[in-house]
């Protein structure tokens, strides 16, 4: 490009300028709010200086680049080379502590350094994790530290090609040998191959398998056992052991997913996690106390998922909203110029209500990690009597989160129009990112069945009213629905039966139980007493991402509200307007909102949503870096297009 | 993988075969309604037998573990290949015609051959059309014969980096210079740059681009002119032209998307397509007969992505109901087996309405398309009266057909759990390509103001009583936004301001308007007269789907017909009972419906949906083919990977 030099300005973008100077909070206060106090998000800020400031241009987007097989290799360069500078970032911040290295390898900032995500990270987020959680002392010692500091790497080990949500039905068998105090492990077909597990491809050297246990033939459960499967010295897979990578995906690019067949692999005894189930010497079995601990695995990774979720809709946000103010497109009055396309009220709808949903689901998940907290403790403490609830509060969660989660950043991403569909804007990377997770852990429905049906009071606008409106909706729902489970048990159907014939309607009364749970949770966090610790600025701007939350919340479940409830049509063109009316509020905070998530530049990784908002020259620039742009003329130019062209076919 | 071998069975998954066996209808003579007649099916299936019985394994998969540069190259090889195939078919077939060549570039088999599309296809679907649509004779002569037998290879040219659906805000400029006979483009900065042009990067040498026409300083508008930009000997970028590739995005990996700038280039006057609009010798100009037919090449677009959006949810629904006839998840019964998923009463919520509404689609599709061949045709002979509303159909339309598409292409991939999200599957690749046409051509509301409000008779459940419920609903939400907009211009705001603030509700009077057209074409295509060529026993399974569509549009749009019109509980739960047993007789036949579909397995080029549904051992197969797979240790382990875990940092 012969006369456009120096493509990146160093100034930011007026149009943003103008959005920061006409915010109507401060932003340094909305940040310390979000990251839970001053010292956080100043420490926040020295991690990412230090492990951000040395990367070169273009680290985000080169592997878009590579073949599959060199995106995973230079990414296990970069965990390579950012585990040396996250050590020495734990040494001088936290000497002894775990939160930055290994915690760094995985965590809000991380998708900075790893723009494809890495193979290393099910080791942090659930090997790790998992033997601290349910190995005994012992275990922890020999393979909680080790693993801690990545000297043995792990993957977790529970889906199989043909078993995926129902954990029961996993076929891979370990069988207890007394003569040499081993399990034997065994994959019986195809079907029953492991497969998903990340970093199990060519990376990890252990695999936390989890299989049904049998002693002398009487089945135990399922149970998990740390697997040995690749030589610790030359990385060769070990005898009995096939393995390898399941294939290129949508996103994750280098996460290195990976089958696993066990053919009659031994291990010891003591390899089985231990610290709840026990098999002893003798072969004697002894159950764990609780008959589904390893429940308490999945609500890990459930709430896990909630916070990384309601995170990257947020990450997508900030992104269309900047480049929202950015971009200038179709006037509103006929030969006027083009407005920020935020000044369209369409766009407007399609921005604010996420970044509501994503704070909405960001409060909840607080909530949520708080019981589990609690839940855990008690485990340890030999009590189980909140695993059930905490179980079906997370699978709640976890598919609201997901399910809006996901649909919200596409919807964003449609926002940003064309440009959204490149690579370089980094919609589709945190998509396919978020996507991964709906799939995760199944589905699991819940039934809202010890809700009260109360009389509903007349409609008055309250944001009380709202949720009760919710509530007592969701409670009608439910009683429609087991109604109807009723009577097909009443003409004859099995529960099970009638239960699946029954299933639309079911699903439905979960979700606006789950719905009402976010709202509650949400007006707690804004209106209660923690509202007192915030400046009436920054009060008076929650307040109206929770007025949105709800009104929005309401509109969009008017088809099941509207059975239940009498709204005239004065109630709806109000509701129409009030949401119209925060729309309108939220406009000249919106770009100041985002910029109090503090997403650094690195963690967006996106030319549409970067701090400075030069998108037009940070496309071109991206352009630039194509591979494809550093030859005028392709090779594939003189031995298949010439002769195509001249063939006079 | 020692102890599993010959991986993919020569024969029929039961579970598939007993769905054949079942189905209530005669395959035979649905693949023949739906392709238009014995004759193009057997014609269809003869060209299908050509092109794709000579790819080798692994054909639609290997560009997954390529470089970018790779996939773009080998694509290339791809096309030129094809082209020998595709002429020798035409001249066996159909000597002189244009049906298969160039046609089978880019029609519903062309994804078969080229899995990541290519970048010759805008050349096909656009350059082509457009120098024959509004070319003169001498033009269409000089063009369009070089063009269609590809000795030159074109792009169009239309959107600009930072103009896009305004067509009127693009800042390319060619100004006429009556001394040399000659236009003057000229690309005023970086955000008039042309982005987007599929082939442009590196393929094409010609290119249509749009432009504003300066004669004398004087504007006369937007007009098209053909440039060359590389040589037709070496390929190189003519003088003037910066031209390449705009990066990766996150499908249609091998379209070769790309920017273009121009800086003086020069072009004969000749070369502006001149059938409507004309410049003089002299200079004089002489406007179009109609204002804007330059949006007929919109309408054409808009009509093919209809067509193509509701072939990809087909494909999409295909693969996601075979797989779940073949997968077997989590038992209705405890103790009982697992049964296939597709028995799961959410589970067929999930793939069936999908179907039913890639069907209204097609239904709608070819409405349209008989529309727009009557619009050209009155258009050739000066007529343009139709254009305007032919403008406003097409445009509510394509945004229904994208929309509802794209959001059924995810829906189904999330249907088929986590293997949706391996490329192998196809589903990602399916979305990208029907995601990419959701952002081309903008979105323009248009008001169903003409729609009369009589009143509404009593509920009855009839189809027409649906569909004069959706009606008279988007009359009402047509009344109310119009109020609203009058309420807003009375108290002082302008027309173009009132309209942006009453957006929300003026879009989805719109949308519900598009609805109600979609199902009334339904409605006629299945019960009119055209019934009574198909037999008894067809049309009872598409008066099923009929039913499964209205009642679902129904139910989705609750929250504005229960605004309007009074159901009683009664009625409420009597579609929610509909709906359901609509679902259940759809059951038996599901599989059937999407074999009648006749997706060639090269088409649906996925381990989950071939017609065999031998799933795990393609999935495994799949994997097996990988790249990394070849070899059992990645060079990073010794140079990155060890050192990292012996480093004990």
């Amino acid at each position: 490009m012969s006369h456009i030099k120096n493509l990146i300005p160093s100034t930011v973008n007026p149009d943003l300028q103008n959005e920061r100077s006409a915010a109507e909070f401060n932003v340094e206060e909305f940040s310390a709010w979000w990251h839970g106090g001053h010292d956080k998000l100043k420490k926040k800020r020295e991690i990412e200086k230090a492990i951000f400031s040395d990367l070169e241009d273009g680290y985000g987007l080169n592997h878009e680049y590579m073949s599959h097989e060199e995106v995973y290799n230079s990414t296990v360069k970069k965990v390579a080379e950012a585990a040396v500078k996250l050590k020495a970032l734990q040494n001088k911040l936290n000497p002894g502590g775990t939160d930055i290295w290994p915690g760094g390898l995985f965590n809000a900032q991380s998708f900075g350094l790893f723009p494809a995500n890495h193979p290393v990270a099910t080791h942090i987020t659930m090997f790790v994790d998992v033997i601290k959680g349910q190995g005994t002392a012992e275990q922890v010692e020999k393979w909680g530290k080790a693993a801690e500091n990545c000297n043995i790497i792990g993957t977790y080990a529970q889906t199989e090609l043909a078993h995926g949500t129902n954990v029961r039905g996993l076929a891979t068998r370990a069988d207890f040998d007394p003569k040499t105090d081993e399990f034997v492990l065994n994959t019986p077909n195809l079907e029953a191959y492991k497969w998903w597990p990340g970093g199990l491809g060519h990376t990890a050297n252990h695999a936390m398998v989890v299989a049904q246990l049998y002693i002398a033939d009487v089945h135990h459960g399922v149970q998990m056992f740390i697997v040995p499967v690749r030589d610790s010295e030359t990385h060769m897979p070990l005898p009995g052991v096939d393995i390898g990578e399941i294939g290129k995906k949508l996103g994750m690019a280098s996460v290195n997913q990976g089958f696993l067949g066990l053919n009659h692999v031994r291990i010891p005894r003591t390899n089985m996690l231990m610290k709840f189930a026990k098999v002893e010497r003798d072969g004697t079995f002894k159950a764990s106390p609780a008959s589904r601990i390893n429940y308490l695995t999945m609500v890990y990774t459930r709430c896990l998922i909630v916070s990384q979720n309601s995170t990257l809709l947020l990450a997508a946000a900030t992104i269309a909203t900047r480049y929202s103010a950015v971009r200038r497109q179709s006037p509103i009055e006929p030969n006027q110029p083009e407005p920020q396309i935020i000044d369209h009220v369409t766009q407007r709808l399609k921005l604010f209500p996420e970044i509501a949903t994503g704070i909405a689901y960001h409060l909840a998940t607080e909530y949520v990690w708080e019981m589990y907290a609690q839940t855990v403790q008690e485990a340890n403490n030999g009590k189980f009597e909140r695993l059930p609830d905490m179980h079906i509060l997370s699978c709640a969660l976890k598919v609201l989160c997901t399910t809006d989660g996901c649909a919200g950043i596409e919807k964003l991403r449609l926002s940003t129009g064309g440009h959204g569909y490149l690579t370089a804007a980094n919609l589709s990377n945190i998509y396919g990112n978020a996507v991964a997770a709906y799939t995760y852990e199944g589905r699991t429905r819940y039934f809202a069945s010890s809700m009260q049906l109360k009389e509903f009071p007349k409609w008055d606008d309250s944001w009380q009213c709202i949720i009760k409106a919710l509530q007592y909706t969701a409670a009608h729902k439910t009683r429609i629905a087991f109604e109807n489970l009723a009577n097909r048990m009443a003409s004859g159907q099995s529960q099970g039966v009638a239960a699946n014939n029954t299933g639309i309607e079911l699903t439905r009364a979960a979700e606006l139980h789950g719905r009402q749970f976010v709202c509650q949770t949400f007006l707690e966090q804004i209106t209660g007493a923690k509202a007192q610790k915030r400046s009436p600025a920054l009060n008076k701007i929650l307040e109206n991402v929770l007025e949105l939350f709800l009104v929005q919340t309401v509109l969009n479940n008017l088809n099941d509200i509207l059975r239940f409830i009498q709204l005239s049509d004065a109630d709806l063109r109000s509701l129409q307007r009030r949401l119209e009316d925060s729309l309108e509020q939220f406009r000249p905070n919106a770009v100041a909102i985002c910029d109090g998530f503090e997403f650094h530049d690195r963690v967006l990784n996106s030319v549409l949503g970067s701090y400075d908002g030069n998108v037009y020259p940070r496309l071109f620039d991206s352009a630039k870096r194509s591979t494809m742009n550093q030859k005028p003329v392709q090779t594939s130019f003189e031995t298949y297009l010439k002769p195509l062209m001249k063939a006079k076919l």
